[in-house]
């Protein structure tokens, strides 16, 4: 398994009127943190769409445990721990800035050609990267 | 079962650079499914709020089968299936004009005492609606 | 002048702690107004994107007058007061229910070439379409 | 005039069909610019909040050179120019990595006692502070 980690801020603009950090806003950490993690590989993600190879989001699961709140430090760590094939799966938990965790989530998304739409094997600079990561 | 219809049509500023509706949207056209199955219902969940009543989402899971566009006009169809106890549980179906179904979706969400944040059961009110509904 | 109206309701998502729509959210709801407005003219501004024309905006300016709190139903009017050139002005008012002002705005837009991204003037069909209507 | 800095880099959520970085997302950077400055004279947004004071926004404008694109690391540059009254007023510069400047922008905010929603004069604390830095 490898686990990258990013450090956020719960923005004024992503709270709701519960004061709660909106839950729609944890997609955009969870992206966020599967950016980092590819990027730690020295995979830019940016690089790939560009080489036309694009990653949409097949499935996201989350469990919400506590609410975040305003200017709360959240730490996002985005765990792989399968080998992909045509799809690959991030794990991930959120914590607070005193270790408590406030979330879990999974997304699946789908290694896809760019002109064609259509399901590709992931790229093998990828898949090379990964092979070395989790061996 | 319930079910309850809402049209929106896909924002240019929720567009990525894919040209998709980013998959973070959707767990905000949900909320507004479940608003206005609830309004439906006579049940303002703003009321519900201002009497003390929250209901912040614990569990929420997507499954994405095709993406929308900017412009594309969308249905998202809200179902209430089972009564519910301290915890309701709504499931959601996303449909392109032409009938295509785009994603499927389910969160549940507890009711709260707003003050002390602790579970509740849900208000008589709300169960009275529900009971009639369902019946 | 052209006027055009849409209406729309304030989403839970979109309100911040303060229990106000949070102000990041109006650019949005000007850019559908802008949209309508030039739906109502028979341009659609996929169509005009599919042609390779782009429309960035250049210049936001909003004045908040009243807050808009969760569930307000909005009305955005949307006013074209100028003939366009290689660049083009809407002006915005946005109305609570019971009809007072929230918020006035103007945006200024480039017409954009999509590949080279150097200004144009705008297309011929947009032009013809908006002199029919402030003439 | 007292300048405060943060980075942050373009979600893939903040993109829009252009690649742009879509222009509202910069009314949320400008907050988080104006956030951390105010941290950084040892006034937390969040602790003024608690004592009572809001802070809405009443005046937004920003003018868009350039777009900023998915993964662009953009500095936030917040200025600090003038001794606040009832209402204070930040200005924002917005630069790429390279050091191409992509908008700038100016916000004015009331200070509002959050009880009352009426306009108050700055926290003494809050004077304080900035009298040491602007003079």
């Amino acid at each position: 398994m490898y686990t990258s980690e990013i450090k956020l801020r719960v923005r004024y603009s992503e709270t709701d009127k519960m004061g709660y950090c909106h839950h729609s806003n944890y997609a955009q950490f969870f992206e966020m943190g599967r950016t980092e993690l590819m990027r730690e590989l020295g995979i830019s993600y940016l690089d790939m769409e560009n080489r036309g190879v694009m990653l949409p989001v097949l499935d996201l699961k989350t469990k919400f445990l506590i609410p975040a709140y305003y200017d709360d430090e959240l730490t996002i760590k985005t765990h792989l721990k399968e080998y992909p094939g045509v799809r690959i799966t991030f794990h991930y938990e959120t914590f607070k800035a005193d270790g408590t965790k406030i979330n879990t989530a999974e997304t699946t998304l789908a290694f896809v050609n760019a002109e064609t739409m259509r399901p590709i094997k992931p790229p093998t600079f990828f898949l090379e990267k990964v092979q070395d990561l989790l061996a």
